[in-house]
């Protein structure tokens, strides 16, 4: 049986093959929980998972509190905005605070990057990073892979074709590296101004339009327009934004027969794809949520249950 | 056995006497758990209710969220205000999005007329209307008419009055279906500019003065001031509301004996009544709170209790 | 056995050395719970703990729900901030709206003095009071009488130096009676304006300096500086007040061996005191933090577990 011998999910990087694949398989196990009518299990009842997050998003937190729920362990959610958690005190403090009230795991979202890792240094309990800056977000990665293995049976010799702000995205740098360690390749297309410098240095082909960058790929992963960033004029509008960078019906036709459409949401309907694509035969978006639940109950499991470490 | 096969509570229009009165009943039988020292049952042990709120609602959603744990639900509410999950995402996406978590029902608020019944027709989970714009607000009508049995013994042949903001009321709405389906007669009274139009196509009679309004009334309802309308100079002042639409002591003499005082809170005080009235005898304001609980969780169990379905 | 018959906890004036000592030998054996892999017993299924926050607290109120949680007890949280619950609303209307949902107890915060008290009088469940204006915060106090207690193996004989703004410290108010009432002498010092008028009235000694005020202390508690406060100009700056009020590692070579740092949290480091003593061998700033937990299961275990009343 493999063997799960981690403490904290911070990132994809240096996580293995093998490791994915398990995390994945016991994703895939514990999906069927979600279907029942008793959506609980008692796995990890009297454990604590506290969800910190410096940033909002909802979509993230309800996931894993919903995860933690699922496996019956306690769990509560603070956010900075309004907290007085955080007035005046280093996150270090911070974290110690928590850990001093004997916390299991610890869910973290911060704008910085490497903020989990310094909380992983500092204190004892698990960390799972929730997406720190614009570093790592492996959850996000492990249910997009965990979707496309389910849908096309496997995470070796795909194209998979990430579009949108690489360079501001976590998501899209946690794909990458999840994907080329599973055996796939990618391939990246946005704004040259939201490309990262010396983006080929990552391992990833350039598309130079969409008809490129669609052309024979088994995924097409959207990325969502931050429209705060528009704004900085990196490009001129949301209307130019979706004529050179949005997917529309026809793009596909280029794209490998059953090609997946993914997208992490919320999605800005006619930004990133036309309504046409985004509810589409093709588009597994909203298995990508169910998957999200499942993946992180996955994690809470495999960090958290004894029998496993 | 009554049953009971609805799959949402989207309003009372159309819900018949037999199954309010069942609502009613269950919620009776129900109500006595909350009186218990372990006010809890396993009935809904792993269901998973949303609370899913546009419009912010502290006591709805309190008394929502209380009903789910008494019942072992798991449940979580989100709120539109700060949530990522609605940013620049249409209705129906986010609904999709808290359908694919595999909720098993969503409470829902929203400020516009008809949005749960739109719900309830692209995605799967059962859906109660908690207040939908000026449209309905039925849980809010079946604790006042729980109320209402407890204390007179029946819901046929009263004559309740509605006193307020007809116009933009939901409460008004669905206690004049409700309370007609069960074969009482409403009478309503209010700032002319504050009734809705063709008022009389309810089948309700109008008051001219609270004189009248409160006249040989069984129930005396009155409804919330919302302030803000009061600034769009609809009428002249608080004071001058108070003077003509608020119910003194006085007013009282003229209705019949064990008349019942009702208000869905918060109460401003000295504005919709004065103090004397809301603490005095009559006032059953805080039975409207408790059964609150008691037809939430009456609601819950029937839609959700696989027995009953 | 000793006997704990209150109803509430809104101070500790008029609590008893035994009352308190029980309190803290509860707490002392509820502690090993939280730290079990399965920090969870039953006792209190299917009570109802509400946390009605009128100033914003996420430490104090975390702190709460996980007592709450560990115990099994039902509980959530209701903020003044954004909530329709006090709407025009007055404490009372309010006080008795929860009423109705039938909890067991609440956990109440306000910034007037004596909120909790006047809650205790109209409603019946219990109450701990969690701070009220500058008046007791007495869940704080028996956290820091544990952490004494556990570090120095007694609570009388000591000499307990607090230091900061004592006029507006709840906090500090708690402890003197704590302290005094278990046998230990107080000593305070802070800023001539933040001192209470006729401050010896207390039965504390006023240090003129710093030198003065550690000197032979078993226990040096630095107060939060308010950083609100200092914009009323009551003290020149943040930088003159660490220099004068600021604790430094030199001025622990006055105090007793083995003196005990403490602060309330969040700490202001390089205000109330330097890092090097926030992180010394002497602060036990987190197990004040881990305390809590335990001191805040101790009291609703005592208040609602009906084999104890």
């Amino acid at each position: 049986m493999t063997q799960f011998n981690r403490r904290h999910l911070l990132g994809l990087e240096g996580v293995s093959a093998d490791e994915i694949s398990h995390i994945l398989d016991t994703a895939d196990n514990l999906k069927e929980i979600n279907q029942r009518p008793i959506k609980k299990v008692p796995t990890l009842r009297g454990r604590l998972v506290i969800n910190f997050f410096y940033e909002a998003s909802t979509r993230t937190r309800t996931s894993f509190e919903l995860a933690a729920k699922r496996l019956s362990a306690d769990t509560f959610s603070l956010t900075a905005s309004g907290s007085s958690m955080t007035k005046g005190e280093t996150l270090i403090d911070t974290a110690k605070n928590l850990e001093a009230m004997a916390p299991d795991l610890i869910v973290m979202r911060h704008s910085s990057a490497g903020a989990p890792h310094l909380l992983a240094r500092h204190i004892k309990p698990s960390i799972i990073n929730a997406g720190d800056g614009a570093h790592e977000h492996p959850t996000q990665a492990l249910l997009d892979m965990m979707t496309i293995r389910q849908k096309l049976g496997r995470l070796d010799g795909l194209k998979v074709s990430i579009i949108g702000d690489i360079a501001h995205s976590r998501v899209a740098r946690s794909n990458i590296i999840g994907l080329q360690t599973m055996g796939s390749a990618v391939r990246v297309f946005g704004p040259r101004t939201l490309l990262p410098p010396q983006v080929e240095s990552l391992g990833v082909e350039v598309a130079n339009d969409m008809r490129q960058a669609v052309e024979d790929a088994d995924v097409v992963m959207m990325l969502r327009v931050q429209r705060e960033r528009l704004e900085d004029v990196l490009f001129p509008s949301l209307r130019e934004y979706a004529q050179r960078f949005g997917l529309a019906a026809r793009h596909l036709q280029k794209a490998k027969p059953g090609v997946l459409v993914m997208h992490p949401g919320p999605i800005n309907r006619g930004v990133e794809m036309s309504p046409e694509v985004a509810d589409g035969p093709y588009s597994v978006i909203l298995e990508q949520v169910a998957n999200g639940v499942a993946v992180r109950m996955a994690l809470l499991y495999l960090l958290l249950n004894p029998e496993t470490r």
